[in-house]
C-alpha cells in the first residue's frame, strides 16, 4: 500500500487555474506532495504546490519531462499533450484519468461516436470533417436547419457550439471538424459527477441543475439538488454511471445532460475532472468534489457524496466593459448574507466573461438559498480599478 | 474601504503551524496576500503563504521587521514578542488581537486578575511570585491541599498544569510566577468560541463539549453541539461574549469553561486565536473558524456560526513508543467511514503525543457520529516507520 500523507509520494498536476487551485486545497490537507505546470507565471496555482513549473501543455518534451517527476500525474484542464501521457503511462506512471480515454473526450466528435456505440443516449448527430462538407450535407437534403453545430476540438465555455437558426449563421463557423447535432427541446440542463477509483468502486454526487437567465443564453445559477422528479434524477445518475463504466474511467467524471420534454436523459458532454457544476460541494457535501478527485485517482475509498445542507453557485465573471485590475465590488455586501462564500481564483486582471471566481450559498431550504442567491447575483459586480 | 481581494494588501501571521495552515487555506480562498514568520523552516505553513520567514517569534527586532512588511500582523501562537507588536501599533500597523489584550492572555496570573476585576466568574484564585512562596502560604494554611497549580506563563497542551493532591507533589513542579485554584469538581469542561470584529459585531459558536477518555485525564473527542442543557449552553455563550467584550477583542477568542456540579459556568481560559475546539467548524459549520478569525481581524461582516450538521473531532496523536518519520496507520480504514475527513498538518517527524493532525466526524445525528468517532480513534495509529 502506497503511503501518500506526509509521504516522498508525488502528485503532478497538468494546469494550474482555478480547479487545480482547488485541489491544491485537499492535497494540503492530506499534505501530500505537488508538482503543478501550467504556461502562466501568474497561475492560481502558482503558490501551495510543492514545485511550480512554467510550461506549454500541449508540448510533448515539457509535459513527459515533467510528468517523469511524479508518481501520479493528473489535469485540470482537457488541453494537455496526450502522446506525453501515453509515454508515461508505458514508463509505469499513473495518468489519471487515462491518456486515452482523454483522447476519445478531447475530441468532441469521438466522444459522440462512443455514446452510439457504447448505447449511451445522446442527441442524434453527424460528422463532418469541414464546414465545406457540411454545407454539402445541407445542401443535399441530409440534415436541416435548425441543428446544433459544435467545432470536434478547442470548445470551451461555450466557445465552439453554435445553434445554426438559418443558412447565413453558417458562415461565421470556424474551420475544421465539426458535428451537427440534433436541436432537442429540453426542460432542464442537469449535470451528474462520478467519481470511480482504479479498484472500480463508484459513487455519484446528486443531479444538479442548470438554471438560465431568463433571456440571456447563460446559466446564472447551479442549483443542488436539483428541482426535478425523483424518478428522473434516478435515471440521470444511473446514466452517468454508466458513461463512467463505459470509459472504465478513473478519477471524476463530470456528466452534463438534458431532460428532454418528455423526460428522456440524454447525454451532452463529459469533463474528465472536477467541473464547475460541483463546486457547491466544498460547502454543502461531506466530501467536495476536490477531495473525492484525489481519493479517487491515488484509489483511495471514496468519501460520501451526499449533502449536508443545499446549494447554490453562482459563478463570478468579468463584467462587460471591464479590463484591468480586478476589483470585487460589493463583496462586504454579500458576505453579510447567511451562508454566502465567496471564492476568489486569484488571477490579478478581469476581462469581460472571464471567470474569476465563485460564490456559494449554503442553506437547509433550498428556497431561501435560492433568493439569497439572487440578491448575491444583483450585488457583487467583477470590475476593473480604472473605471 | 480596503481591498482585499487580489490586491496588495498583506496580512502578517506570527507563528507556521498547524493553525496557520488551517488560516491559509482561507486566504487563498480570497487570494489575500500572506506572510508567515516562524522558527521552523519545516514550518507546516511553509508553502500556501506568499513569503515565508524562518526567524524566532520570542525576538523583538525580527518580529518587528517581519510586520512592517504587512499591513495587518496576527498570530496563530501567543509566544511572540508582545513590544514588537506594540511598536507596530504605534507605527499605525494594525495588530489584532492587539498587543495589550495578548498581553494579558500570555500571563496566566494576569488573565485571572481580569477576570476577578471584571467579574468574570472564573474559580478562586491566588498568586505566588515562587514556589517557595506558594509553600509557605501552604504552612500559613492560607491555601490546602488538594488545589490546581498553574504556571503563570509557558503552559501549552497541559503542560504547565498540575492537581496538588499532596506535599509531595510540589516538589516537581517547576520554578517561577503561579497561582493555585480551587479545585472545581465539574459536570463537563465546555468551550465557546466567539468572533468579534473592529466594529463590534460580535457572533458566537455553538457550545462544544470536551468529552475524556474515562481513565486517563486526556480529552478524546471534541463534541458539537454539546449534549447540555439549552439553558446552560445559553449561559455559557453569554459568559463566553461577556469575555470578549471585556478584551474589547478582535478576532477569535476560544474561551473554555467548566460547568460546575450546579450548573455554574466558570471560565478556565482563554486562546486569542483559531483553537483546536473548533477544528470541527471546517465540515460542520456554515463559516468554518479560519475564515472567521480572518473576516474578524479585516473588519469584514461576521459569517454564519451555526452548524450544518453534528460534529466530533478527534484529535491525530503520536504514539506512544514511536519517534521518526510518521506514518499514519490504517487511514485508509477511517476513510471508509461516513462523513470521516482526516487532516494531516505535515509535520515529518512523530513523537510521543505530538498533534499530528486530526479527524472530523461529520453526520446529521450526533449519536451516529460520536459511534463513528469511537471506531476512528480506534483504528488510526500515528506511528514512525522504523517500528
Amino acid at each position: 500500500m502506497v503511503n501518500y500523507f506526509s509521504s516522498d509520494f508525488k502528485l503532478a498536476i497538468l494546469g494550474g487555474g482555478q480547479l487545480g487551485k482547488m485541489v491544491l486545497y485537499e492535497t494540503r490537507k492530506y499534505d501530500i506532495q505537488t508538482l503543478v505546470l501550467d504556461p502562466s507565471a501568474e497561475a492560481p496555482c502558482k503558490i501551495s504546490c510543492n514545485y511550480f513549473e512554467q510550461g506549454d501543455l500541449m508540448d510533448y518534451e515539457t509535459v513527459l519531462n515533467f510528468g517523469r517527476k511524479a508518481d501520479v500525474v493528473t489535469f485540470e484542464i482537457e488541453g494537455v499533450n496526450v502522446d506525453a501521457l501515453k509515454q508515461l503511462e508505458s514508463e509505469g506512471i499513473k495518468t489519471y484519468p487515462s491518456a486515452t480515454t482523454l483522447e476519445k473526450i478531447q475530441n468532441k466528435a469521438t466522444q459522440k461516436k462512443f455514446y452510439r456505440e457504447k448505447n449511451i443516449p445522446t442527441a442524434q448527430f453527424e460528422v463532418f470533417d469541414s464546414i465545406k462538407e457540411l454545407k454539402g450535407a445541407i445542401e443535399d437534403r441530409k440534415i436541416s436547419i435548425p441543428f446544433v453545430w459544435k467545432s470536434a476540438t478547442g470548445g470551451y465555455d461555450g466557445k465552439g457550439v453554435s445553434v445554426i437558426k438559418k443558412q447565413e449563421d453558417l458562415e461565421v463557423l470556424s474551420e475544421g471538424e465539426c458535428i451537427a447535432e440534433n436541436l432537442i427541446p429540453f426542460k432542464n440542463e442537469l449535470a451528474v459527477i462520478v467519481a470511480r477509483n482504479p479498484s472500480g468502486e463508484m459513487k455519484t454526487y446528486p443531479v444538479v441543475e442548470m438554471e438560465f437567465h431568463p433571456t440571456a443564453n447563460q446559466v446564472e445559477y447551479v442549483i443542488c439538488p436539483a428541482r426535478i422528479d425523483k424518478k428522473v434524477a434516478e435515471k440521470a445518475r444511473k446514466t452517468a454511471e454508466k458513461v463512467s463504466e463505459a470509459f472504465q474511467h478513473v478519477g471524476l467524471l463530470a456528466v452534463e445532460m438534458f431532460q428532454t420534454e418528455d423526460d428522456e436523459i440524454l447525454i451532452n458532454e463529459v469533463a474528465p475532472r472536477p467541473h464547475n457544476s460541483g463546486h457547491y460541494s466544498i460547502e454543502a457535501s461531506y466530501t467536495n468534489q476536490f477531495e473525492q478527485h484525489i481519493r479517487a485517482i491515488l484509489n483511495l475509498p471514496l468519501g460520501n457524496t451526499d449533502s449536508k445542507v443545499g446549494g447554490i453557485m453562482v459563478n463570478l465573471v468579468g463584467a462587460e466593459g471591464h479590463e484591468g485590475n480586478v476589483v470585487y465590488k460589493n463583496i462586504e455586501e454579500i458576505m453579510k448574507m447567511d451562508g454566502v462564500t465567496p471564492h476568489i481564483y486569484g488571477k490579478k486582471i478581469t476581462r469581460p466573461f472571464r471567470k474569476m471566481g465563485h460564490v456559494t450559498i449554503a442553506n437547509k431550504d433550498l428556497a431561501e438559498a435560492r433568493k439569497i442567491a439572487e440578491k448575491v447575483k444583483n450585488s457583487i459586480k467583477v470590475i476593473s480599478d480604472n473605471k
